[in-house]
């Protein structure tokens, strides 16, 4: 990873740490437990990369940091309920993320559920806010572009299709289709709120629904990739996951030498994306170099 | 119950119905089993007490049909996420809803999970979009507010509490904050959304709270007086719950004929606070009597 963007996630994480704290209450009364489960399963935790998006579109429309950081809190409100809920036993039935006790274990099941229901309540009631911008028009479009992302014709729909995806016989196409629901919406939804928040339409916002669209895809053709060749300890997860349930993957479809040609060429191709945006764009360019080279 | 009662609530449903149906997806796609869910979960089921309070409040203030018809299908669609989900085996773990199999037993428990999250995600979607109202400050206000009454500090906060009820040795202050959290935060927000969308504050929308939470607390304590003396074949779900998991009710705390001169006495207080709004509130007058009576 560059320096630069090494320094710029570090930020970004601080910064959405600080908010998220800010944003979810703490309760001593017989309902804190779910308060509790909610800040285990968002602070501390993962790359905050859709958050980076967040904070380096908006940067690119000049919009103010404070009302960005709520909009970035609001979409990692959203990631981490999808993952606690993605964790829970009768989903995939995981004992650790992010290198720790997943919700459900830390917790037990009936609060993970109720934390992960309360975390995807919360990421509305923040972008509703005045708080978040001063025009509601841009409230109400965030509301409604981050629920149509995550909601099921996006993000859940993605899992749904990924739970029968054993019995479908997913070819590429099938694959690219389920992968761009199940994490390519949040990303674009990630990448273009900036443009939503400057109000900003046109050429703009497609050349960052476009890099969006191909940095999720190379994103997840990465994750199969360390699927296979991940070390566990990096990780920070169980791993060979989609092998082990007899799911293909762009790995098992493309081989592992293609896949890795096919994500370094969408990574690229990311990039290109952004000549609108000049050097301004340099660290989401970054980005995109980055995330077909992690470890974890 | 009163046969306009019973007129206008059958008016009612139909109407969410064909709403429901208008805004729920159907997909021909693998994510088409979520869609399926959700449908099962809303369609042709219960008495739509709260979309009814919705419609009722909103006429108050001379709000159009349509309007409020999104508003109370966006309730409901919270309303039966949280059944869903609180149906499921590390909840509740119900077989029977409203006569019928709980969705986790007409689909399996992943499905439910996910169509519980996209009913949830789906409300605020509705509230956001221009056809709810054309003010979008308004459309915002019941994003924010509909998010706080069923997030961690109100419905989901309640669960939170039931959850644990068992251990807490809670009296009748504990019991009626539990309740004011789980039930009575959506029965607030049913009433009070009509002022809402009428854009009415002040004495009137406060009358609307103070009858929302005598009518919710009514409406919990004959619940508890059903889970007792009701039969499963009219109520259409397991009875004896909370007696069986050890835990407090209201009829446990206050005895049977309390208990229910408590109901019937809240519910008289209820209507007393629609003085305000003369005749035009007689069937929310009506409900507040029905809820104290019904043998469902």
């Amino acid at each position: 990873m560059s320096p630069r963007l090494t320094e710029a996630l570090t930020n970004v994480s601080q910064a959405v740490n600080a908010e998220l704290d800010r944003l979810l209450p703490v309760s001593d009364a017989p309902d804190s437990r779910v308060h509790e489960a909610m800040r285990y399963a968002t602070l501390d935790g993962g790359k905050r990369l859709r958050p980076f998006l967040v904070m380096q579109s908006a940067s690119l429309f000049n919009v103010a940091e404070s009302a960005a950081i709520r909009v970035a809190c609001a979409i990692e409100m959203i990631h981490c309920y999808s993952l606690v809920h993605d964790d829970l036993p009768c989903m995939d039935d995981d004992d650790l993320r992010r290198g720790r006790p997943t919700c459900h274990k830390a917790f037990d099941e009936s609060t993970a559920l109720l934390a992960g229901d309360a975390l995807l309540t919360k990421a509305f009631e923040v972008l509703a806010n005045p708080a978040t911008h001063s025009d509601p028009v841009v409230r109400c479009e965030l509301v409604a572009d981050l629920a149509h992302a995550s909601g099921g014709q996006g993000m859940v729909g993605g899992q749904m299709i990924d739970l029968q995806a054993h019995s479908l016989d997913l070819d590429v196409a099938g694959i690219t289709r389920l992968q761009q629901l199940k994490t390519g919406r949040l990303f674009s939804f990630s990448c273009e709120s900036g443009a939503l928040l400057g109000k900003a339409h046109g050429e703009l916002r497609l050349a960052l629904r476009n890099y969006a669209h191909d940095l999720g895809l190379a994103f997840q053709i990465a994750d199969d990739i360390l699927d296979v060749e991940g070390d566990v300890a990096e990780v920070g997860k169980r791993l060979n996951k989609d092998a082990d349930a007899g799911k293909a993957t762009f790995v098992s479809l493309l081989g592992l030498e293609r896949a890795k040609s096919q994500a370094d060429m969408l990574a690229e191709q990311a990039c290109r994306h952004l000549d609108p945006f000049g050097d301004k764009a340099d660290l989401m360019r970054d980005v995109a170099r980055f995330v077909v080279r992690r470890r974890s």
